[in-house]
This record gives C-alpha cells, structure tokens and sequence, in this order.
C-alpha cells in the first residue's frame, strides 16, 4: 500500500534524524564529529521534510504541514554555521587563485564529471538507513581538502609584495568586533537546554576547529598583495563573526525546547507516520508515481521558465551585468538577488524531485550496475534511465555551487561597502566579486549541461 | 615570375596609402573622413610591410627591411588615438552593461558567427585596389552604433542613484590635467610639417568629434552608481588625455620629414618594386607558395605552443588568475602581460599568414561564391578551402577582441592606482577589470573553437 512505502522511507530518515542527535550528544569535544552529525541531522530533516511535501496527499496534513515548518526552522538553523565556513573558505580560496599564489585549485577542470562521478557515489548509498556511511565519506573528504588548502597557504609561492599583519585593517575597529563576539557567544548562552537535543562539553561557545584554523591561516595572506590580504582578513573578521554568531545560534537551537518538541514528533515518526488513512490504503503503484510525476512537473515548468538559452552561451556575461548596480544602503538587497532567484527555486524543486524519487526506488547498497541492467523497482512510471538519480544530483549540485557563488559574491559586495576601508582593499573586493558572479554563470552553464542529458534521457 | 605577383598586389597597396594620404589632407575640418583615412593608411601600411615581410626573399632586402621598421613606426603612431577612443567606447558600454542600465549590447550572443559574417563581406573586397569599399562601409557602421550607443546613454534607464556630476570626482586635481592636455596639444604643434603629409585644417591639435562626443555623454553616467559614475569619468579623463596626446603625436608624425621619406619610399613601391633579380625572375608557383606555407607553419606552431586545451573549457578562469598579483607600482607592467603575449603573437602571424595568402590570391570584386565552387587561384598549394581566407579573418578578429580586452582591462587596473580615489571607485574598477579580463577569456574560447574549425579544413 502507498502509506507502507511512504513511512517506510520516513522511518527509516527519522532514525537517521535521531541517530543524529545522539552522535551530536555523544560527540562530547569531538568538534569534527559534531559538524558531521550536524550535517547529517540537517541532511535527514531536509528528506523527512521533502518527502512529507511531495507525498502530502498521503499524509495527515495539519500535523505534517506543522512538522515541515518545524524541521524548516531547524535544518535552516543548523545549515548556516558550516555555510560561513565554506563561504570564507571558498572566498580565501577565489583570493589566492586570483593573486597567482597557487593556492589550491578551487575550481578545477572536468569538473561537471568529477561532480557526476561523486553522485554516483552518493546516490549508490541514497535513501534508507545506508546513507550514513556514504555522506560521512564524503564528509572525511573535506577535512583532508581544507588540511591541504592550510598547506598551501601556509608554505605559499614567494611573496611579491608581502602583507601587512595589521590588526586594525581598514579603518574598523576590531574590538568592537570581538565585543560582539564574546557578548553573543557567553551573554545568550542557552542555559535551560536540556540533555536530549545537546548537552555536549562542545555547547559552551568556544571557537571550533575551522574557526581556529581560520585563525591561523586566513589572515596570513602569504603572497597575497596589500589589497588582496586586507580584503581577506577583511571578509575573515566578517563571515567569522557570522559564524560565530551562528554557532551560538545552533548550540541555543539543539537546546531548546522546541528542539524538543521537533525530536519528539520525529520519534513519533520513527514508529507510526500519521497517515490519511483513505489514501494511505490506496495501492503504491496507483498513488505515488502520480504525486513524484507532479513533483517532476513543477521542476521541468520551472527549468523550463529559466534563461537557459543564453545560459548555454559561454561567456553570455549574463550573472555580472547588476555587478555594478547594488545600492550603497548596507541593508538593501543585491540586485543580483532577483535574477538568481528562479535559480535558487530551481534547485529547491530539484531537492523535492530527488527525494520524491528515493521514496520510490529505496536503494539497497549494492556494487555499481552495468548501465544497460535497468533499474529494479516497478514503482517508477515509464522506463527508468538508471543513472537518472545520479544525474539530477549533478545538476542540483551544479545548483549548490550556483548559490555558494552567490552568496559569496554577495559577501564580498558587502565587505567593499565597509566604510573606511582603503582603495586596494575595494578593488580587491570589487574583483572578487566579479569572479564569484562568474562562477554563477559558469554554474548555469553546467547545470543547462547537464539538464540537457537529463531532459533527454529522462522524457 | 614571382616578383611580378609580389609587385601587383604591392603596387596596389602603395596605391591605397597614398590615396589614403591624400584623402587625409583633403579631409580638411571632416573630422570623420580624416579618421577614416588614417585608419585606410593605416590598412595599407600593415598590408606592406606584411607581405614584405612574409616574401622578403624576393625583394632587395635591405631596402625593404629598413621601409618595413619606417612603416611600423607610422602605422603604430596613426594606431594610437583610435585605439584610446576605442579602449574608451569599450569600458564605457562595460560599466553602463554592469550597471544594468541597458545600454548597447557590446558583448551580443552569437557574436563568433557574426564575426565570420562580417569576416566573409570584408575578405570578398580584400587585396587590391578594391579594398577602400569594403572598409569604408565596415567604417561606415561604427558611428553609427556610436550614436546608439550615445543615444542609449542619454535616455538611459531610471537613475537609482543619481551620480553626483564633479569635476574633481576622486581627489585627482583636473586642472593639472587640463594644463597638460592644452601643453601638448599647443606647444607641442608640429610647426615645419610639409603640403604632402599633413595640411588639413584639422591639425591644429582642437579635439575631435569622438573626443567631443566622449566629453557630453561620458561623465554623465545616466543610471550608474556613484561608484561607477566616477570609474566612468576617470576612465574618461585619462584615456582622453592618452588620446589627445595620440592625436597630436600623429599629426606630427604625419607633419614630419620621417613621414615624407616613407611617402617618397612608398611612392616608388607603386611604380617599380625593388625585388631581388634572382629570386624576382623564378616561376611564381615555385617561390611563393613555399614562404607562404613558412608563414603559415610560423603561425601553426605559434599556436599550438597556446594552452588551446585549457582555453576551451568555457569558464576556466584563466585569464583572472593573477587579477589581484598586479604591482601597486605605477609604471610595472601587469602581471598578466606575460599571460597574454603569446596569444598577441599568434595574432600578428595571424595577420602575415592572411596576407601572405592576399598575395596568392588577389580577389575581384564579385559576388559570393557558392562554398563548393572552390577558389580560382593555382598558386595556393594543394586543395584551397574557399572560406579559409574567411576563418583566418574571423580568428584574427577573436584576437583583435583579445587585445582590446587584455589593454582595456590593463587601463581599469591603472586607474585603481590613481592615488586618493574614494573606495566605491575603486571597487567599480575592480569590476570593470575582472569583466573585461572575462572578455580575454571570452575570446580565447572563441579564438580556440575558431582555430580548431580553420585547422581541420586547411590541413
């Protein structure tokens, strides 16, 4: 019957969501380990959510509808601490690539393949209780990425100009930063948090792990000139104030009472998913291809509405051409933010599609299949292109990497209307983010790639 | 013979420099017509001293060597003012299209096949006495889109924050500026040029039209930010400098005895070519395909030494990877000179070897030939590709967009040194840089995608 598979798939993300939790509890000090259960916390709401939003039909909608909401506030919550860290991370890393330093390679060749080839990986281990050991292999990947980064940045090519160390860079003034800093990280300390959601020696506020690297090597700036080292210690004073600040946010999350309410409800899922109980009794194979086929046309109508004509044009210049047109008030929005949001829809469609597809074929893990076996589940409308969920996890990685650009553009747009800051420091950042807009455009033309493949192998 | 084909096509471009000398001092106060024949003297000069150079085996060498360093040194002078006013025209529409303000769309989709378009009407009229026609209408078209472009700009989009019009935008002391422009343009007056090199009323080093129109609309900044409006009008008050100072360094020059001699020089070239007896007396088939083909395998080994492989994967990001490594010293070359000059190379062999096949295959007037007609000439060697002569012009003109790319791009990053700018300046400059170091990439990836279609047909 539809409800069986429905909670199924639900059972079997709400165990991750609570297994989850309890590694973030049992992390203790492990701050590496708590970033990967909060990963894969953050990982399991957004499926349990998707899944209850497709297949919504199926479900008792006033308590799953108030479930998404939840879970929305959670998994939003938990996403931005390891968002700034791969903002400043990625804006470092622009920062070296465009000063010659032969800092890491942070957008590297073949790339749109190495992308597919990852979500083969990924999706091999998709949907079900066997993710775990995929995502946290690809999470054991970062840490070694960032370790080699530090490495180049620290034994980095010869320095033309070297930088100065300055702690008052650009005119702002730092302590007043660090106010803030302690203030929110010791003042808002969640002092009633209770033992399910976090109660780890971690919750107290002290910087973690990429926060102290960040320390170390960010504002270095070897081999860096003036501008490009103060742009980035500039952006790492900002984005690691963000962090902080969302740290603090997270630590205060898990320890709320609602984050109890939220992990209650999920147990409660765990067992029995309140299902509607008309259409829960319906057949599978009746029901749910229908709702995954209607998540399917909401993705391809808002493909469809997408610029991917010119996005297809190399070069098109397309993502730039607000570049110079963000108002100077700190507050207003860019105006870049229009333009990129059928975009950022998009790859919210694609999320719903790709979870929609989960709960229809649950994989087992099993070795790679031939391309020409098909694919095993009957569930699935039509004849199934097996690398199908591999392929729309390129193309919503291609979407990831859209946004992550994105904002970092945004960031760096944001920086330059620090005021007092030096002419170098926003010419710096006025490159920097020209580049970023580039990689937006250039993320496009990977995704309409990729969607081309997908369209016509998949339709 | 092989000196009788040399000396035709010789005797008709000394026949159009002198033309074009004349039309020059006719022009009077035709500021259009006396830019038009510069640019026609300009054509004329590299076509001389191209096929002087690819066939030099053939003619006294000594005489011919020396005309040559005498026309590079007129032609590069004669180059300058108009390349200020493009470089100009260039960053301009580039600040107005990053502001989005919808001004000219100077970067349009499917430019590469415009490009061969445009290549295919200019090849079909080159060589000879015939090529003034084919100029003159391509010169014809660019006041034109100038006046849209000033159009554009004077009824631009809504002004979202309107550009404060100051003389002394940025700290920079306009009268200083001012003084030096009158300086040269005045005390610097050739005053002993001659009737036969430069006469017309329009020598009196006054500003010009471009100049004029360059001062109404270009630091207005209808629709551009404070920022931008200010890049814009320091933009337009350096290179406007440059450019005066081009104008009146090449109405010297063409004041000059130097000018006269290579008059004298090249008067003679249109009567009686001094040509090498031996050499000259050969069969042309035996003699000039082979140094034809010399030029061509220059050219072929020239590129092959290009990262053509990296260039063709859009959205490399290449060409901005020493973006910020620029020396803050004034007078240092930047970085990415060394990136650029081989692709400068290849696109001057790029010219001999167009040249060197003018020389082969002197082209009527006529209609456009159906592609399967084949060429006419039997002094190419082997099989000719009709459309060769078309690819060859349309790669070239990629490198021509490579260059103005590369020095418009070098021009913003000079601008950005101005000491005491104010930091929205030199963010927008910033910008402007990167955008226009995406055009050099831009234009690799079509040079490349260009290259790969000549070289598969030609060889």
């Amino acid at each position: 019957m539809a409800g069986d598979v429905l909670a199924a798939y639900l059972n079997a993300q709400a165990g991750d969501f609570l297994r989850s939790l309890r590694l973030h509890r049992e992390a203790g000090s492990d701050v590496e380990a708590a970033a990967e259960a909060a990963r894969l916390l953050h990982r399991a709401a957004r499926r349990i959510s998707g899944a209850l939003s497709v297949y919504r039909p199926l479900t008792d909608t006033a308590w799953s509808d108030e479930l998404r909401a939840e879970l929305a506030w959670l998994s939003g919550t938990l996403a931005l601490e390891h968002a700034y860290t791969e903002r400043l991370s990625r804006l470092r890393g622009a920062l070296h690539r465009l000063s010659g330093t032969g800092g890491p390679p942070d957008r590297p060749l073949g790339e749109e393949a190495a992308a597919v080839g990852a979500a083969a990986g990924e999706a091999a281990g998709g949907g079900g209780t066997t993710t775990a050991s995929a995502a946290s292999t690809a999470a054991a990947a970062r840490p070694a990425r960032a370790a080699r980064r530090s490495v180049s940045l620290a034994t980095g090519a010869p320095d033309p100009a070297p930088a100065p160390r300055r702690g008052t860079a650009d005119g702002a003034d730092p302590a007043e930063g660090a106010e803030e800093t302690s203030g929110t990280a010791v003042g808002k300390r969640p002092d009633q948090r209770s033992d399910q959601c976090a109660d780890g020696p971690d919750s107290t506020g002290r910087p973690t792990a990429p926060q102290r690297a960040g320390g170390v090597d960010g504002g270095r700036g070897a081999g860096l000139t003036v501008g490009a080292a103060r742009a980035g210690a500039l952006l790492e004073r900002q984005l690691t104030l963000a962090r902080t600040r969302a740290h603090t946010a997270a630590l205060q999350a898990l320890g709320s009472s609602r984050c109890h309410a939220v992990a209650d409800t999920v147990a409660l899922l765990a067992s029995e998913v309140p299902l509607d109980e008309t259409a829960a009794q319906r057949p599978a194979e009746q029901v749910l291809p229908p709702l995954a086929e209607l998540a399917h046309r909401r993705l391809v109508e808002a493909v469809d509405g997408l610029p991917l004509g010119r996005a297809g044009h190399p070069y098109n210049a397309e993502a730039l051409i607000h570049g110079l047109a963000a108002t100077p008030a700190a507050d207003a929005p860019p105006a870049s933010e229009e333009q990129d949001a059928p975009w950022h829809q998009v790859r919210r469609l694609l999320r719903m599609r790709r979870y929609a597809l989960e709960v229809l074929e649950p994989t087992e893990p099993k070795p790679p299949k031939a391309p020409d076996e098909g694919a095993g589940s009957g569930l699935v409308n039509g004849p199934v292109e097996p690398q199908l969920s591999v392929r729309l996890l390129a193309a919503a990685q291609a979407l990831e990497r859209h946004r992550d650009a994105s904002e970092a553009a945004a960031a760096a747009a944001a920086a330059a209307r620090t005021p007092r800051i030096a002419p170098a420091t926003a010419y710096a950042l006025g490159v920097l983010h020209a580049d970023q807009r580039h990689e937006v455009e250039a993320a496009r033309f990977a995704f309409g790639r990729i969607w081309r493949r997908t369209a016509t192998r998949a339709t």
